[in-house]
């Protein structure tokens, strides 16, 4: 049992709170004898740090990765990976009028609760800051399973829904706009929205799509550790999201067998691929796909009722520096946890028939 | 790692094939001193047996639980449970016909390919056979947490949903009809619509949805044991999921924060609910509620055209006994898996402060 | 957290009482496509169990062992291996005298206090029938590193130890003698002692040694799972142990290290091996050879004072049926728990380099 | 699996390199609202360091931990804490000559062939250096469970023993001699050993003793979590260790069952103590005492010859700076893994019966 730990022969446990002096992680199980390329993972952080766009949050952390340990000149020792991102803006003043006050649908309340106190400076260890620690996992994990294609993208902010289908979408644009939708049109719509919301004081939900291929056949680890599980886990462990299918998802279930069915080519490719890339939980050779929906963000610059620690009655409006909308930010998030989820079980799988 | 375990400090760990001597499990961190009614386990072993009603398959099976070690004059112990259910009406000969065929949508070739050769025989341990032996465990764990409230139902069938929410349901009423949904007028459509679905050799899809009342304030693990993360990946690893979302769910993919956030009461409880009962990973004392969606069984009582394990074209139809929908049967297996993933985090709760 | 696993990649989990209906385990992680032997498995069962010669308890159980899953057509499938062995000459009127009597240097008391009830019958799972499952597990393991050899032997009986080094030993003779001794001479004055003590209806400690050979270089994952300190953590789970040193051991404690250290040929092999095949708890392709002391078994047929749950004084006699020294029995158990630790590291190494 | 980790329910992961950059470690599991005493931790670390006195190593450094996460106004939050301890005086020069070359007797070769290279200086991940992290976890653990005292001291240095019983021993003058044995006529014989031994350039091993006081009955989680056992694993841990022994240890595989049983006072103590506080894998309230054995130190100052990576004889001189003996530093370190494991089942123990 670890409850900060995620993965099992390639684990990652991490610590930090949003406003403490560091955040960070160890890296446990990964092979020795990998050149890592250090810049790729800080490419991967900028991708992710606030500050980056005018729809993002203006908090401007450098979000610079330190390995202590497990690397010697520039390789992978097989020994635990230590790495720490030092906090350097943190503006903890902000976050004093919440001292003491219940933001409302934040974990300040069931924090409090269960712990009996907490570090309420920016929301403490349940920020989504401590996300940069599994974009540095995300990233050694990438090169460690470097055949494999990862693509996250921003399919819906709001009502506006992206409704071309992954294969007739080029990638290599995600990264061309702010909101991260390879479609140009359709991104500029979500900017466009974004800024309104922002201008309201709100914020606004949405969904990412992710998109796996050259995946080998025989990852996933049934019955309890099935590929789709393991991803589902693990996009839900992600701050703000309230949903996950893969494949054909919950249109699926209004869907007769008859119509579902994948039938197979003679190579053991499939003709469609409802199943989306997984059979009994074990990776097939499809592309796997999968849909993440984000709840708006919590913190609003209006003004809410709410109730202090002794339960009285009180009013607030957001301070500090948020998102208004946390989807662009979250592409490289979900594509960092699909790369360790998928590199813990590559490494499985070498050891499930002799 | 336990490829075939779930729960943390209360593990679940199974074995079986759908055509083996017997499936079972045992039951490890179940804490000593319960006294344990055996009635109220069968009951809920007979709830999910084939057999047990018209659309259902008709595979006839007791299933009857036998417990062989940690309960002693009718408490546990302290000891890990073993129990075991045997296979009595397997048929395996119905499988002959599939020992080289990959059956399309089926894990057949995902577990060839893995291990290099599968028990073939009712699908081996892809089987949702295993789901016995979740249960068994989920009754156990119901038992423990007998102060919660969990009760799931049918909540669609193919395109026939039901529309009304959970507060205005009589869940006493889920038990009354042979598909598990508490209103009587869409649970004849849907039974109506399985009945016809059946009759042409096909199958149908559906969604289940859970609600749990009753909850302690603090269940849930930060930060990758997040109480609806865990909930989200025992669905998951129900055969046929293909969705799970909780709360506001992809709805709140298309909300405003202004919306969406659930405003306090002096009481900690909240005014809305599309939280879902979890904030931050940990239960808030208000309704989790979380939806499940379900694909259509892949076995079709239809001609299909598939490959043999040479990667040779080949027609198949569907023998064995099957059901044309997973759901109705699925509903005390989702209800299990509910109260294991809730138990394991009551008693961790237990020690998480001083 | 598993309380009754034990194992990482290649793991068991046990159940059963000494009285229970069964005994019995779950096998997860072995790879799949090795063809098992089951007879060498019964074999290695009957060297364990009870009632084989006259120098152990007379409790008389087949111990045949059932595999309910997980092999198919005499083949590791890469599911989960059930198993039970069922029990069947209980007796347990013989242990009426016992229900409310706390035995000296039993678990009786800490059992009760621990869980604030037990099965009394046979010690329940406190009692050492357990083991019959890990031989099991070992016996499956020796095939899977068949390549290694591991020969465990009765090293000392009381106060009589056989001063000869292993490398001037013929493993082949131990199974000639039922005290397990290769050394025959030494081995007549073991019997002869056993029998003694159990004439005075008293029993005798002693200690295994076990070698173990042709053992890859690399097996171990410091820095808190060392070869070493996962097979004392076996060894120590076993009944009775008391203490466990490799290589040079305790007497390594008195020495300098000029006359420690081993010095290396040119193959990477050493001259002398006082570090027992492992340094930094990695395997270094030299034998690995420990010890393992036993207390002698609890359970005499003297009259003894004692106290019953209510904490009154009483005395009472042993009856049921023992072992007057458990280390002729012990010596299969060490082997198979010692085969267990060295598979899981065996599978464990395929993964820890690209 | 976390290769580096230690604990089940309480669990720490550790990284760092001798001479890296800094060491480290993730604490995950400490329960919330505990009062953290950052001075205590640090003594512990002070009696732990290098530099300390004349019979130590004497590389200096301060060893000042830094904690990262966790602990708001001093109390911990139940969130993971992570600490840093910065390397400053690794002076990796002296360790040029050893780029290629494999050290007798210690870890070189072992690292080299498991992972294909290593990170040569100072030992690298293989260097007790790694035990000022389990100091710190130790440290925090004594202050979980005050309640329990735990008191180890050189109870062995060479052939020198203290032959004294435990009992009579006054714990509180431990720390007033260099060589940490709290009888002073013994503790001025060791340390004049150490520093003959240390002038002849060479290392002597020796033996620790640790007893374990007010131990609460119930703790330790059979079968395979036995409180002795995960005690021996943790020892067998600590570098250098080759054997483990508990209460009457191997002595007590010479004595018989009659002499061996401790008997039942009617409060539940026992008249003798020779199970070592623990029956069954369980504490029963009586001292625990354990036994632990220490190599002496593979680094000589003497000429050795020894093999390169090639397989090259060579010759080779210790360099660096090294301690004669590892037993006086070793001191902190058994009681801060014993700290750990108790505290652990500690926790554990809250949640095993209703």
């Amino acid at each position: 049992m670890s409850f900060n730990s995620i993965g099992n022969l390639l684990k990652l446990t991490t610590f930090g709170e949003s406003h403490g002096k560091a955040i960070g992680g160890i890296i446990d199980g990964f092979p020795a004898g990998l050149k890592i390329d250090t810049d790729a993972i800080q490419a991967e952080l900028n991708r992710r740090k606030p500050g980056q766009s005018a729809i993002v949050t203006q908090r401007k952390e450098p979000d610079t990765v330190e390995f202590l340990s497990g690397i010697f000149e520039r390789k992978t020792t097989g020994t635990s990976i230590g790495f720490i991102i030092k906090n350097q803006n943190q503006k903890s003043k902000d976050y004093n009028h919440n001292t003491n006050v219940y933001r409302p649908s934040h974990a300040d309340y069931t924090y409090d609760k269960k712990y009996g106190l907490r570090d309420h400076r920016g929301g403490g260890r349940s920020s989504a800051r401590e996300t940069a620690n599994w974009v540095v996992a995300g990233a050694l994990a990438k090169q460690l399973i470097s055949q494999i294609s990862i693509n996250a993208y921003t399919s819906s902010v709001g009502e506006i829904e992206m409704d071309i289908n992954y294969s007739n979408l080029d990638f290599s644009k995600t990264e061309n706009n702010i909101v991260r939708c390879p479609d140009e049109q359709v991104a500029q719509k979500m900017i466009d929205k974004i800024k309104a919301i922002r201008k309201e004081g709100d914020t606004i939900g949405g969904t990412i799509t992710c998109v796996v291929q050259n995946v080998p056949v025989g990852l996933g680890e049934p019955i309890f550790h099935k590929l789709h599980a393991e991803l589902g886990k693990a996009m839900l462990s992600l701050n703000a999201v309230k949903g996950f299918e893969f494949g054909s998802g919950f249109a699926g279930s209004r869907m007769k067998g008859s119509e579902h069915n994948d039938i197979f080519n003679e190579d053991g490719s499939t003709k469609t691929n409802l199943s989306g890339g997984i059979q009994g939980g074990i990776s097939n050779g499809m592309d796997i796909y999968f849909r993440v929906a984000f709840k708006p963000v919590a913190t609003i610059m209006q003004k809410q009722t709410t109730i202090d620690s002794e339960g009285k009655k009180t009013e607030m409006q957001g301070k500090g520096r948020h998102d208004p909308c946390v989807v662009p930010r979250a592409v490289p998030i979900v594509e960092a946890l699909t790369a360790w989820v998928l590199a813990d079980f590559y490494l499985l799988n070498k050891v499930r028939k002799i």
